[in-house]
């Protein structure tokens, strides 16, 4: 594929589902509520169990044609990233003007129609089944403004902290689809943290919040024991979605000492439909942050040939009110990382813990470098001390009826199109209490 | 079933599998490496899947025996306890000396050929397919003991241990059975706590623990932004197995700020084979560990009706060296729990996270009054001070080619006969480093 490709199908030129893209998902319609895979591309998903069953993987070279029968993508990311390449490759090929199978689905318009789905008429579910869920910690902006908010600057960030890709284990349960409105936790909180005694009461959280987050799904996974090298790591991703970590911060302070959060966090996480290839973002890398020269080498386990480690990938969190005022109020990158993924894989294996298809691991929260790309509205609002502005209204954190959606795409100018994930949206509901 | 009711089996005295256990695994053997549900009795194990194609359930009023041609015991969990129970009392019947069945399988010589295998000639797989597994640490002597080698007495608990029952995520991959063995793990080491810069190095642990712990699987959950009530929470309960939370001290020590453990436990946790229904378990109730007055008393979320919320069971630690030194070094008794089960499973749900069948509730290591009944050897060691004698060797932490194994029985002198786990052991191999 060169970088100016085009489709035959109409791709509006703002579409996140660029022929350069090609992710997958798992999809559902009125008409057939069996899930099954799909790719995106444009305004459209290509339902590719009925596309498969219509014969149309015979030129392609790709046998393993059964995983498409699965209402997940777990066997199919198990087939490894030479499958991956293969498959999205030849759907690249069924799908550019001029290409070489003209006749498979362009000029065939009953397949066409049989396939080719319009994304407001389907349902996206969870792409893969989510084995072990784990949240890293590696947003170090992020990092640093809580460690300020907490403890202040000189002591922001703890010793360890460029050294571990610090990370723990989340909740795989309760990890949603973008569109899953999310209802307002009620859990443990201290009144008063000052007081003394300290006595917490049970309440609706008052310090909703999200997380901006960028997450990989793992292909192929380790057997228990062994480590995964830190240079072969990118080979056991699938691919990558949004994620907000929704959080609870008022229960996050009182329950976090000494075993980090749990009910904090564990009452839903939502995540983009679309699982956007490795190879898709290639075009996309550049450096992680860069390490300060105090902080010396990272131990060799973790140590990277390819400096170009992360993407730079544009993200939004766009904010509307209860009442209808909408503002973007956040634009970053997923490229403010300090550790890559590849570098959280040999880490999060490095004492033997075995990863398995359908593995979900988490950036932790993304923030820029300046006030206007922070991640969180705990950092936004100095944990409740300043009011951001959207549209009529403020906030300091979440209200019932507020409605968070994360985007993110990739343009490098070539004209090629955007790489893009769509989005992660969820909407408050009041608490049931 | 009355308490002094036998079976016309030969059971031995000792055997954990008395007729009014009943505890519930998933087997495979030689001749058919299928697995397949069973249950212990004595020194056999009963195998469900060929008992119930041979007609066995027929006179059982229980119809959903398709549940036993599952690898798992996941979907026969999800049916509930009046099922668990309906099944567990027809066993009974039909093992039960003079009783209601003998023509099933007392007098049909065939069918106990094919039925009941020696538990020597079988192979025990994980019990259910575990979703999400969460660690407690509830076990208010360990958490204390921990809490004085690391902080000092006066602040050995933090303010939130008598109102929070503290838990966090772990790892579900790799959770095994007993037996299998656990490779040192090498990780991130820092030296030297006390220098200035803190640069760590990767290596072996040198300070490998175990933990010793109680734990529940979930039969039936709930759905997401759904509390389950702690009065209802033991109607969720399947079973319960002994654990071993293996873990590297010194890894931990350097990485659990903030976020807690993660790749010092990650990489191995043993569970017993043999799941002890809930109604096993009812002789053994007792109360849990008595809340100091000036803690106050829990949030009404976590009041239970039930005063004796907890079990009786009595634990012990068996230390084997590599050179073959043997001691039993710990006897203790899972009652020492300041919550129960029932609360970690209200507070686990309070926010809305939900629960799913075979997810896996531990309680934290579990520490008696005395020294002579520590559940870790960082508390027994006093973090490796104190050298702990075993025959004619000493240890502070365990060495390549240890083996570390748990019992537990509860008996409450009735003759009826145990109720027992089994064991979960495990032996340690050295590093690949």
């Amino acid at each position: 594929m060169t970088s100016i490709r085009q489709s035959w199908l109409d791709i509006p030129v703002d579409s996140h589902f660029s022929l350069r893209n090609i992710p997958f998902g798992i999809i559902s319609t009125a008409a057939d509520p069996h899930r099954r895979p799909a790719v995106a591309i444009g305004n459209y998903a290509l339902d590719l169990l009925e596309f498969s069953n219509s014969g149309g993987f015979r030129q392609s070279g790709f046998t393993n044609t059964s995983v498409f029968e699965n209402p997940t993508l777990n066997a199919f990311g198990a087939l490894g990233r030479a499958a991956h390449r293969l498959v999205r490759t030849y759907i690249q090929d069924i799908l550019a003007a001029s290409g070489p199978y003209p006749d498979l689905l362009e000029r065939n318009h009953p397949l066409r129609e049989r396939t080719l789905l319009p994304l407001s008429s389907v349902q996206n579910h969870l792409p893969l089944e989510i084995g072990d869920y784990t949240d890293f910690f590696v947003g170090r902006n992020h990092a640093y403004n809580c460690g300020v908010i907490f403890r202040g600057p000189d002591n922001a960030l703890n010793p360890n902290y460029y050294h571990v890709p610090v990370g723990y284990h989340g909740r795989a349960s309760s990890i949603v689809i973008s569109g899953t409105p999310i209802k307002r936790p009620v859990g443990q909180i201290l009144p008063d943290p000052t007081a003394v005694p300290k006595i917490p009461v049970l309440a609706p959280t008052q310090r909703l919040d999200y997380e901006l987050e960028f997450a990989a799904f793992i292909a192929t996974g380790n057997n228990m024991s062994e480590r995964i090298n830190v240079n072969d790591a990118e080979q056991h991703i699938f691919g990558y979605v949004l994620m907000n970590d929704w959080s609870a911060r008022d229960v996050q302070a009182w329950e976090y000492v000494p075993l980090g959060p749990f009910t904090a966090k564990n009452f839903g996480t939502s995540i983009s439909a679309w699982v956007v290839l490795s190879d898709a973002l290639e075009p996309f890398r550049t450096k992680p942050l860069a390490r300060p020269a105090d902080a010396g080498d990272v131990l060799p386990y973790l140590k990277e040939k390819n400096e170009e480690s992360v993407y730079d990938i544009e993200l939004q969190v766009f904010y509307q009110t209860t009442d209808g005022d909408k503002a973007v109020i956040s634009k970053g990158s997923t490229k403010y990382l300090l550790f890559s993924f590849a570098q959280m894989i040999a880490h999060h294996t490095v004492t033997g813990a075995n990863l398995r298809p359908g593995d979900l691991i988490a950036s932790g929260t993304i923030s820029g470098e300046d006030s206007g790309s922070l991640g969180s509205l705990l950092e936004k609002s100095q944990a409740g001390k300043v009011h951001i502005a959207i549209g009529q209204s403020t906030r300091t954190f979440l209200q019932d009826g507020d409605t968070i959606t994360f985007t993110a795409a990739a343009d490098d100018g070539s004209g090629a199109g955007l790489v893009g994930f769509g989005k992660v949206t969820g909407t408050i509901l009041a608490p049931d209490y």
